[in-house]
C-alpha cells in the first residue's frame, strides 16, 4: 500500500518505521522527516490508500480537513491523544470520506524523529474509535495497520476513549505536576521513587495543556475519583 | 576498621559491598548474608568500630536497644526511613553509647541481599540526624563512612527529616496507591506514563505502612500542601 504520514515526530516516525518494509511510505512534516522520504506539501501525500495524522493535537482536526476534501478512497486515520474532536469533525466531513480515529497507547516524554522506533507499538493497545465516516472496510483496514506494526487494535467509543485518557494520561499528569510542585524546595533530596513518580510533570507545556484542558470535563471527573481514593488512604493513617 | 552490619537486606547489603573493600565486614541476618561474612548472633557484631543497623524498621529501635547495652566504643549508625524513634530511644540509652541517625536516599522497590549494589548509594544524599548520644567524633565518623561509600553526607534534625521524608517517600506512596484504585478498571490500557506514575504502588506493604502510618502527622501535612497544589492545577481547567 502507499501510505502518507503527517506529521513525523516520535509517533509519526515511529508508525513510518514500523510500516516501511511493507508499505510505500512518504512523509510531510516542515520540520523534518528523518530517513523517510518527504513529499514538500502536505497534498502531495494524496493519492494514497492510507494517510496517517500525526501532528501535534491542536493541527489534527485542520489537517484532517484539508485532507478529507480530496481523499479519494484513502482512509485517513488520525493517532492523536483525544478522538471528540476527530468524532464531530467526521460528523460534518464529505461522505465520501473514510475516517477512523485512532490513539496508540505508547510514547515516551521524548520527542520528535530522533526518539522514534519501529517497536515503540509492540504489544501495546492501540484504540480505533469509528467516526460516521468509518465503514467496515475503513475498520478493518485500520485494524489491519495496527496488528501490522504489533499493536492491539482496541476498538472503543471516542466518549470511552477520553474517559480512559483522562484517567491514564490527563490524571497521572496532573497529580505529578501537583507532586513536582509540592517537593519543589525538597527535591534535590529525591530518590528515584519520587522522580519516577513526577516524571510526567516534564511533559511538553501544550501536550499537557491539550490533555488536561482539551479533555477538562473527563479529568476533573477523574480528579474527583482520585480525590476519594485518597481520602480512603488518609483515613487509614488515623 | 571492624564494622558489623545488622540485616542484610538490599541496604544492609548494598553498605557491607560497598564497604568491604576497605573494612572488615560481618554482618547478622537471620535470612542470610549472601557473600557477606555471617555472625551467628546479633551481639557477635560487637566488638566493633561501628554497627550499622540496617532491619526493617520496626526492629530498628529494639535492635538498637539490644547493641547499647554493651557497645562500648562501637558507632550505631542506623539507616531507617523514618528518624524521630531513634532520637528518642537515644535520649535514655546508656551515657557511653554512641548513636547516630542515618537514612541514605537510595533504593529500589526490589527487596534483599539479591538486589543489593555496591554503587547503590552513590552520588545520593545520605541524611545523618544527630541525637543525644551522637558527639562529634560520632558525626565524624558516621560523615567518613558515607563519604567513603560515595553518599553526600547531609546533616538534618529529626523533625526536618521526616518531614523531608514525608514529602518525598510518604506523600507520592500515598498518591501512587490513590492513582492505582483510581485506575483499576481501565489498568490493561496504561502505558508507560502511568505505570511509572503507579510504581510506588507496588511498595511491600510493611515498609507502605511504616512509611506512611509511622510518619502520619507529617504525612497528612503533605497531604494538605499537595491537594493544595491539585486544586490550583484543576482551576487552570476552566
Amino acid at each position: 500500500m502507499r501510505i502518507g504520514i503527517a506529521g513525523c515526530g516520535l509517533i509519526g516516525g515511529s508508525l513510518a518505521l514500523a510500516l516501511r518494509d511493507d508499505h510505500d511510505i512518504v512523509a510531510y512534516d516542515p520540520a523534518g522527516t528523518g530517513d523517510i522520504r518527504p513529499v514538500p506539501r502536505l497534498d502531495d501525500l494524496l493519492p494514497a490508500d492510507a494517510v496517517i495524522v500525526a501532528t501535534p493535537l491542536a493541527q489534527i482536526v485542520p489537517t484532517l480537513a484539508a485532507l478529507a476534501a480530496r481523499s479519494g478512497g484513502a482512509l485517513l486515520l488520525d493517532v492523536g491523544s483525544l478522538k471528540r474532536d476527530v468524532v464531530a469533525f467526521a460528523r460534518s466531513a464529505p461522505a465520501s470520506c473514510s475516517i477512523v480515529g485512532g490513539h496508540p497507547m505508547a510514547g515516551t516524554t521524548e520527542r520528535g524523529y530522533g526518539a522514534a522506533r519501529a517497536d515503540l507499538f509492540r504489544g501495546r493497545p492501540f484504540f480505533l474509535v469509528p467516526t460516521d465516516r468509518s465503514d467496515g472496510s475503513a475498520m478493518a483496514a485500520a485494524g489491519e495497520l495496527v496488528r501490522s506494526i504489533g499493536a492491539v487494535p482496541t476498538v472503543v467509543s471516542a466518549v470511552e476513549h477520553d474517559r480512559i485518557v483522562a484517567i491514564l494520561s490527563g490524571l497521572p499528569l496532573a497529580v505529578a505536576l501537583a507532586l513536582a510542585r509540592t517537593g519543589a524546595d525538597v527535591s534535590e533530596f529525591a530518590g528515584p521513587g519520587f522522580r519516577d513518580a513526577t516524571r510526567l510533570a516534564a511533559t511538553p507545556p501544550e501536550l499537557a495543556s491539550a490533555l488536561l484542558k482539551g479533555n477538562s470535563a473527563e479529568v476533573r471527573a477523574a480528579l474527583a475519583r482520585f480525590r476519594a481514593a485518597l481520602d480512603d488512604i488518609e483515613k487509614d493513617l488515623e
